[in-house]
């Protein structure tokens, strides 16, 4: 079973997918997680390149190849060989992000995306994708909590995250058989429960 | 104007290219010479990635994906500035070298390939393509002279090479105005002759 989980930064998608984790193990399932872009050697290092903030050069369109040859490389190497194998796979981030980021944040043209993602792919596509909605409010919000250093895409300004954030709703309109959008204003213990509801409805685990 | 190289490797390109640019410049014209992949900041990271012999599990989209992000960036940061200001850009290979080593080499589906090109050049297409043709023996020849090291994508075998060259005769045929077949088994001299003689049928120079 292929689980995505989608949503801007900060929203709490790394949390949820390591409880997620931790509860399929503890049901003794097969589980892997996995996040974009990174995953495998060479999606790693178009990672590197990605989140360098020296790159702050970058067009909207290479970012976006570039999600999409380190998604190619995650899906065939490691997805696809897991799911065959009966996993489940968590992955934090995949296609849609590329629609919500360069395609809805950074106007990259959609029918570009759209087709690219079906190249990048080879097709896959995720069993439920979870998104976890955060306003752009909140995300300035928990960004001044942590006050971390920001990487380069993080570095981008607020009206972009509310293009982002508008992009990410539109798609779940669009995939509403596929995508659950749950309040990521909740605490991370109701998040948690609010998706194993879910999964559950689909799958027994 | 926009002038690009196309060819397997050790088809002599680069002297070629370095010829044209001194002639060039030695009538005052304004030249530019750029490689794929690199030519960048960007690209050239992304062709650290493409070249490392370490990376042999790379997928062939992944492959071409990476080679499209370098062209993007390359294209929007130095190709089309550069046009824009009247100069000659020689470009050492660009998406038709995707068409022939990813497209024609690799079997990555030529429909992928076209559509994924229009993206990755913002539909910019050359003025003129010179293919300076060898057969897979000549390259074999001229690998042993040299004995260098390979890097990840010289290492494939001779039946890879006799596909690419195939490929590229293929395209060549299928874009009969936009392309000129060198014969590369002749000497530097000549086929610097033979470049300008076409070069001048379409601009003086």
């Amino acid at each position: 079973m292929f689980i995505t989980f989608e949503g801007i930064d900060l929203s709490g998608k790394s949390t949820q997918i390591k409880l997620l984790e931790e509860y399929l193990k503890s049901k003794n399932k097969k589980v892997i997680s996995v996040r974009e872009p990174g995953g495998t050697v060479i999606s790693e290092k178009i990672r590197d390149i990605l989140l360098d903030k020296k790159n702050l050069h970058m067009e909207y369109v290479t970012e976006f190849l570039l999600f999409s040859a380190s998604r190619y490389q995650l899906t065939n190497e490691i997805i696809i060989p897991k799911l065959k194998k009966k996993y489940f796979v968590l992955c934090d981030r995949y296609y849609d992000s590329s629609t919500a980021y360069q395609g809805f944040g950074g106007k990259t043209d959609l029918k570009s995306i759209y087709r690219v993602n079906k190249i990048a792919t080879g097709k896959l596509v995720p069993d439920i994708t979870f998104l976890i909605n955060i306003t752009a409010e909140e995300f300035v919000r928990r960004k001044k909590l942590i006050n971390k250093d920001e990487d380069r895409i993080e570095q981008k300004d607020i009206a972009y995250y509310k293009k982002v954030i508008k992009g990410y709703l539109k798609i779940s309109r669009n995939n509403k058989k596929r995508f659950v959008v749950i309040d990521g204003s909740k605490t991370i213990d109701e998040i948690h429960t609010d998706i194993l509801k879910h999964l559950k409805k689909i799958k027994k685990v």
